[in-house]
């Protein structure tokens, strides 16, 4: 608020002058006493300004007895994991009523650092939705591997005063703040300094290690599986987040924590949500509806997803329709399925029957776009020499982002070099640093993905986003490799010798300007020329299954730019087993 | 937080390192789940650790099956209201379970402005119990009186930025904020700009006008009567206060509005509670304990004075007993009558049955005592001389603060001067302006207070505390004023030219560092001495009636230094009707 903006509310609200705009014959949602108000809300620059009184307004619209409901505020998101810029992203989740969103850029931080935060807050400034930030704890997320940067305290501190960074991301290092890391201790200290929040991330923490987790001041958590874990988090004063996003998908697990007293400390968030996904079951309004679906009562719901938000974040601003609230609202017909109709922000009608009606203007995505700095690459740095025909292998389970520490016997050449069988569902998967040109190349084996000919290579690889690259030769997976690299990266896939389609990722190899349809449909294709084409097997995702293979906190085999990885073991393995 | 607090808790937390005090057997009222937790509470370096867990403790109390409950909260009072400056005010309410108290000191910044704010943060800092500050947003209270200096937005700009100072005190002043009054709103962007609260208090606004007044960013109300005015404030966004003081005594009708949606924006306040009721009744646990009696759930009725005092205020780090929290609690043998058996402030044991164990140290009030200033004072200037024997008069309502605009017809002698009847309950009542030596003393009638001779004088008298007479003879009356002068402040009691009595309140004239005992017994003996040396009717309080006489927004008729004022007309007018 600002004095001047007090004095027009005033007026609008007294009757002195004309209102901005009136939603007449609305059933108004109010998260404060959880009733519906039936009547007509007048709105003057921006803000809410009242139901009913005797008050004009310059232009009405009619809701015609449907539901407004104050704009979702997803709590936590990364914004890269749509393949979208912040402001392809806004165009495409507005619709579904998601008028703000936490999001923490922590994928694009690992590529581009600092210059990836200044990018992410230009951009939110031109999108439509109220994009804030949290300021990313964990780059790179293990020493495991090279990501483009690493981000301490010292770089915190450059942007945690900027009024949409809303403090510190999810601390994901949980077992670095339980044993009082210095430099994890230093990160939160930045936080502490300037009374912002603390994202948590806490999987399979508890008890006293819990106490400690949250005793430091790390107020949320977007990672319990099972309503024993929500409970015991809302019990100790942390707020939880119930997460719908492509692969992890606990609402319907959580919500059968959350009862009268204790729904005031729960969110509900997308974390990762995939662009098709979007495309197709919509944004934080799924959970929600997921939600409603399971039983909750659909206003409990509807304050989760609002004044909840805006509570465990300190935006006062916003999450209710009431007097001095920022005018982020829509219009539903039901409340059992929500579904916005008519989206308005800032008081303004900004999508209309699941479109935007004005497109953000994008940002120019400067010193960010490409970074495919990868030095020294060349096939013959795929190629996997071995002393042993016994390794260790990594096995895909299908659908999980988790794998098996598998063994296997496979076939040698004269010169100890792996040969690929036909008869064997097995393939060579490399990492290949492209951060800082350090020209770091790791090669492993792993099964299951079923792939019968061809390479398949992307930059999305979490947390580090290195490339991967999957083939069965290694002509094909390096020309995948410079294909990629030539396109700024992306996703590509090859066959003997042939680019059969991109997914072409110009922002730091993860983000796209082009829209979320356009998207959708590319990666729509190109699944279906991976299974058909390439052979992939079809209970593996292509796309998705590469993008968690480097990631050294997830069990139990791991490739990193560095070398095979025993997450279980929380160390680097030989392949070679005898 | 710091890091060096949070490395000390995540030690204690895991184990590492013993705690220093761990409270066995405790029921744990937890305020996020409303459930009680049996277990051995461990708290280290006045920060709770959590309950159970591997962990030792250097000191153990048995809590025998007792209750803990989060210290509660007060969340508007005036501290000068109880004549105890911050420290002894301190030692009399922390017994009782009450852990900190959001205050605004607007009587002692009535007479010493921003000297007397300087001197409350400062003995706040001396005190057991936490102190915060709202930076008082109406002195003075009307343009119809002097007080001892004019605060505005610049002056509110010296404190606003202080820790402990959490914005602007209550906003009186409700018909300047839906005017959009230019000084009104230049006090308010103050708060704005620092993102700090804005306290309310909105008697009888309703519709519009209060959309307006909420709208622009205030959000709290103490003054509702009703548990309609409740609800739609709650409704709009506002906190509400069930407030139990000495005069203003809501809990019972408010309890009525509160439901298991709404609570969450409830709170428990005691505005103003004389010392007499503190000692009597004791502080915030009254309001609480009657609310219980009258049906709300125990536990609810805690959050109210807990957590969300706490969210309401943005006061992170207590109001629940949780990992990272200030160690501010209670031992309670029943949930149904709180009572405070031991109280533990940052982890200390600091009251038990009743007292507290080691009082504050005062805090010395330099340049903020006495504020005596009363210039070319004499009897003479107490006469009253008329123009007619039908006059405008003050009628006491008894028991209320509000009084009626009453007509009589008096005596006066051949100069036309007032003379006192004893056949008749008329007597004089005097204004005298103590402030700055402006010399204005304002006299008027008054009917209802009974005394037969002598005469009572007072600095309490508000909002702007100059000095209130009243009696029946000009020499009693210029005794009594004097003798107030040279006590410093306080109340006096004066017949035939003899002083009775005195309670001294040398700090500022409102507030002495004595004990709430010693103040207590003082102000019964002279109630007592009131009743039967002076014939003061039993039906009014003697001091508490006088201390209301002089503030001109409680209707009908008040007398301020500058003359007689009509509230319902809000002017001045003359005290002859012909």
């Amino acid at each position: 608020m600002t004095k001047e903006k007090a004095i027009r509310l005033l007026d609008a609200a007294t009757g002195r002058k004309a209102c901005d705009l009136v939603i007449r014959n609305a059933k108004v949602v109010n998260v404060y006493t959880h009733e519906i108000q039936e009547g007509d809300l007048f709105v003057d620059n921006g803000l809410i300004v009242g139901i009913g009184g005797n008050r004009k307004a310059k232009k009405e619209i009619d809701a015609k007895g449907a539901y407004l409901v104050p704009g979702f505020i997803d709590g936590h998101c990364h914004i890269e994991s749509s393949h979208l810029t912040p402001t392809a992203f806004s165009d495409i989740v507005v619709p579904y009523g998601t008028t703000s969103v936490i999001a923490d850029p922590h994928e694009i931080c690992n590529v581009c650092g600092n210059d990836a935060m200044a990018y992410m807050l230009k951009s939110a400034k031109n999108a439509t939705l109220s994009i804030y930030y949290m300021y990313p704890s964990c780059v790179p997320a293990t020493p495991f591997e090279h990501a483009g940067c690493i981000l301490g305290a010292k770089e915190a501190e450059e942007f945690i005063d900027d009024d949409s960074v809303l403090g510190l991301g999810e601390m994901m290092n949980y077992p670095g703040v339980v044993n009082a890391d210095e430099m994890v201790l230093d990160k939160l200290a930045v936080a502490y300094e300037k009374k912002k929040n603390i994202d948590g991330h806490a999987p399979n923490v508890s008890s006293s290690d819990l106490d400690g987790y949250i005793g430091v001041g790390i107020t949320t958590d977007h990672e319990c599986a099972t309503a024993e874990e929500l409970k015991e988090r809302i019990a100790r004063g942390m707020y939880v987040m119930l997460r719908q996003g492509t692969a992890c998908k606990n609402v319907l697990d959580l919500v059968k924590g959350i009862d009268d007293k204790n729904y005031r400390w729960a969110l509900f968030c997308t974390d990762d949500r995939q662009p098709e996904t979007i495309v197709k079951h919509g944004h934080l309004n799924h959970g929600v509806n997921l939600a409603i679906d399971a039983g909750l009562d659909p206003v409990t719901a509807i304050c989760m997803a609002t004044i909840n938000a805006a509570e465990c974040y300190g935006l006062k601003d916003r999450g209710a329709i009431a007097p001095g609230k920022r005018a982020d609202f829509f219009l539903t017909e039901k409340l059992t399925d929500i579904s916005a109709k008519q989206v308005f922000i800032d008081g303004m009608l900004v999508a209309e029957n699941g479109s935007i009606l004005k497109p953000s203007v994008p940002v120019k995505a400067e010193g960010i776009e490409g970074r495919m700095n990868v030095k020294d690459f060349s096939a013959e740095k795929l190629k996997l020499k071995l002393n042993s025909n016994h390794v260790r292998i990594i096995d895909i389970i299908p659908g999980q982002v988790v794998t098996k520490a598998g063994e296997a016997y496979v076939k040698r050449d004269e010169n100890g070099y792996w040969v690929h069988e036909s008869s064997k569902d097995i393939l060579k998967l490399a990492v290949v640093e492209r951060h800082n040109g350090l020209g770091n190349v790791a090669v492993a084996l792993i099964r299951g993905y079923g792939m019968k000919h061809g390479a398949v290579a992307t930059s999305i690889a979490h947390d580090s986003h290195n490339i991967i690259v999957i083939g069965d030769n290694d002509e094909d997976m390096a020309s995948a490799v410079r294909n990629l690299i030539s396109l700024g990266g992306g996703i590509t896939m090859v066959k003997d010798g042939k680019v059969l389609d991109n997914h072409r990722l110009e922002v730091g190899g993860l983000m796209t300007g082009d829209s979320a349809l356009e998207v959708s449909k590319t990666l729509e294709r190109m699944h279906e020329t991976a299974y058909k084409e390439l052979g992939v097997s079809k209970d593996v995702d292509p796309f998705m299954t590469l993008c968690f293979m480097a990631l050294p906190v997830i069990p139990e085999y791991k490739l990193t730019d560095i070398g095979l990885f025993d997450v279980v073991k929380f160390d680097f393995v030989d392949i070679n087993l005898d």
